[in-house]
């Protein structure tokens, strides 16, 4: 079987040199372990700090380490009484046709359970990132019907999620804010948004002046920074912002980040300021399986995927990801 | 009876001169009316706001006006379904010996249900200022066993009450900021608190660095401004915040506001802040009423009550306040 590791620590942005493709013996299940065959695998922003070491959740990588990520994939043999044949596993795979893991929370491993829907949307919609849209939108936003809800980040793999979230749970006005033409008109014609809003192009804070005359009830943020100060002077009376990601101040330095002139209208206005990690909240993971396969089945949550395929297409998927010229959940399909 | 009226609008802060005590006749209730004799008036700082009619939730008061102001009163003679003679009621009475009201929303009349304990406890502990507490420390910031837990007003009537709180849920350490040597001494000796912080000392900040050694899990906020932003510099994370008031800013203009450095730490520690008001709360006051009276009742809520006598000592309990001379919930009882 074939397998990426990591053959140099990243200098700044990633580049395909700092991957190697190896090919190894498919390796044996021994007591508790269980052998899972990968069908796909996800990309996040994160692995670049995998490969840093930058994370405070994630074991150190060396040189020649298998490539730490997640994905979805089948148990084949298993010998362990956690799993069975046959299982459909988010896990922690690696970028690898197959992998061995065990019962143990470091895989922080979910048995999902629609299996009538496609195994692809374990990495994105029934997985980490459409859990993370209804922790944010449903449980902290607490979106309900007549709410005007904003995105920023929104052709994301999260992004795109949570405005589908906002619209199946009634919000009156969907405006997504994301970079370039082509991101904007994905937010139109594919996502479900009302309003596309391009932060490349100039008056983006002029423009939520227009689409939210009477404030934002909702702001699902990726972004941080300056953008969350504007909304912070444009949010109503109890307004609910939830901090998904900061990606405006994830290359600086603390001391060069927007100080806030709005803060205080997080007391003036009485509203609710919430930053979340998915991984805080295993416990309820069945219960945000079922609610997203439900909407799925509905209709009222189209999952947008951006697929590559076969394992040596990892290093691109990656590495275009910080490029940002795709939307939706970018994966690859590693097997049938 | 008396009663006391506006004399003139404010400048600055209230003077006596702003007041003018009248009398005249016991009113007599009509059709739907209810005449209701003071027993407490309470005095909050925001009432010098009622007299500048800076308020949005406050009808506005020209010269002659009775003094807006809540107390607690009982029910002489009722010609509302909603009421009956004896009942003891948390309402808008005004600065009067006697008041009409009805049953109507503008009064956010609070019929108190624990007639066994003082009704003096229904400007403290039982009325607006205790839930704001339980509001705050329980429902907010979930103060759970084994949370550091720090409050600033901390000797103010919501301060005092939020210590309890926080005691009562099983905090490991409660730590309160107060100004002089008096409130300190106050917080240690009668309020429950662990540690007593002086803000008018200097060291304030490298004294949080002493007593929150692992960082501050819960913060009841009182201040705002540059305190609050020290504090988010020190949280744990999923720390959790709720802002009850903004004093450091209620006398300066926006653009004077201190503009954090440390906000994007929310997102950071998967933090939450949360400001909140408790006229949004009114459907939940029989609870909280419920839980105070039990907590006073086992002896983990012991009110501190700082009571002038005579509806004569109304001005002068206002003034003082600003002034910030006592600790606990400054009242005038107005009648047995």
């Amino acid at each position: 079987m074939k397998q990426w590791v990591m053959a140099k620590h990243p200098k700044g942005l990633v580049k395909p040199k700092d991957f190697r493709l190896e090919e190894v013996p498919i390796p044996i299940p021994g007591e508790g372990e269980v052998l899972v065959k990968t069908l796909y695998l996800g990309v996040a922003p994160v692995m670049l700090r995998y490969m840093t070491n930058e994370t405070s959740f994630e074991r150190p990588m060396g040189i020649g380490d298998v490539m730490i990520g997640r994905g979805v994939g089948m148990v084949m043999e298993s010998h362990s009484p956690a799993f069975k044949k046959g299982d459909l596993l988010q896990t922690k795979l690696g970028w690898r046709e197959y992998a061995i893991i065990k019962d143990d929370p470091y895989y922080m491993t979910y048995k999902m359970q629609s299996k009538d829907l496609n195994p692809s949307f374990g990495v994105g919609a029934l997985g980490m990132n459409g859990f993370t849209a209804v922790i944010g939108m449903r449980d902290i936003c607490k979106v309900k019907a007549g709410d005007t809800v904003l995105v920023s980040g929104a052709a994301g793999s999260v992004g795109s999620m949570a405005g589908y979230v906002a619209k199946a749970l009634g919000c009156r006005k969907l405006v997504g804010i994301a970079g370039g033409k082509e991101k904007c008109q994905l937010l139109l014609d594919k996502l479900g948004y009302d309003i596309a809003l391009d932060y490349k192009q100039p008056g983006l804070y002029e423009q939520l002046d227009v689409h939210f005359p009477n404030g934002i009830d909702v702001f699902f943020d990726n972004v941080g920074g300056e953008l969350l100060d504007e909304v912070l002077g444009r949010i109503t009376r109890r307004a609910r912002i939830a901090i998904c990601g900061r990606i405006s101040e994830y290359l600086i330095p603390p001391e060069e980040y927007h100080r806030p002139k709005n803060m205080y209208r997080i007391g003036l206005k009485d509203a609710k300021m919430e930053g979340f990690f998915v991984y805080d909240y295993q416990e309820h993971y069945p219960e945000y399986e079922l609610q997203l396969a439900t909407w799925i089945r509905e209709g009222k949550l189209i999952p947008l995927e951006d697929i590559g395929y076969g394992l040596e297409a990892m290093p691109e998927a990656l590495i275009s990801l910080y490029k940002g010229t795709n939307g939706g959940t970018r994966m690859v399909k590693v097997a049938d």
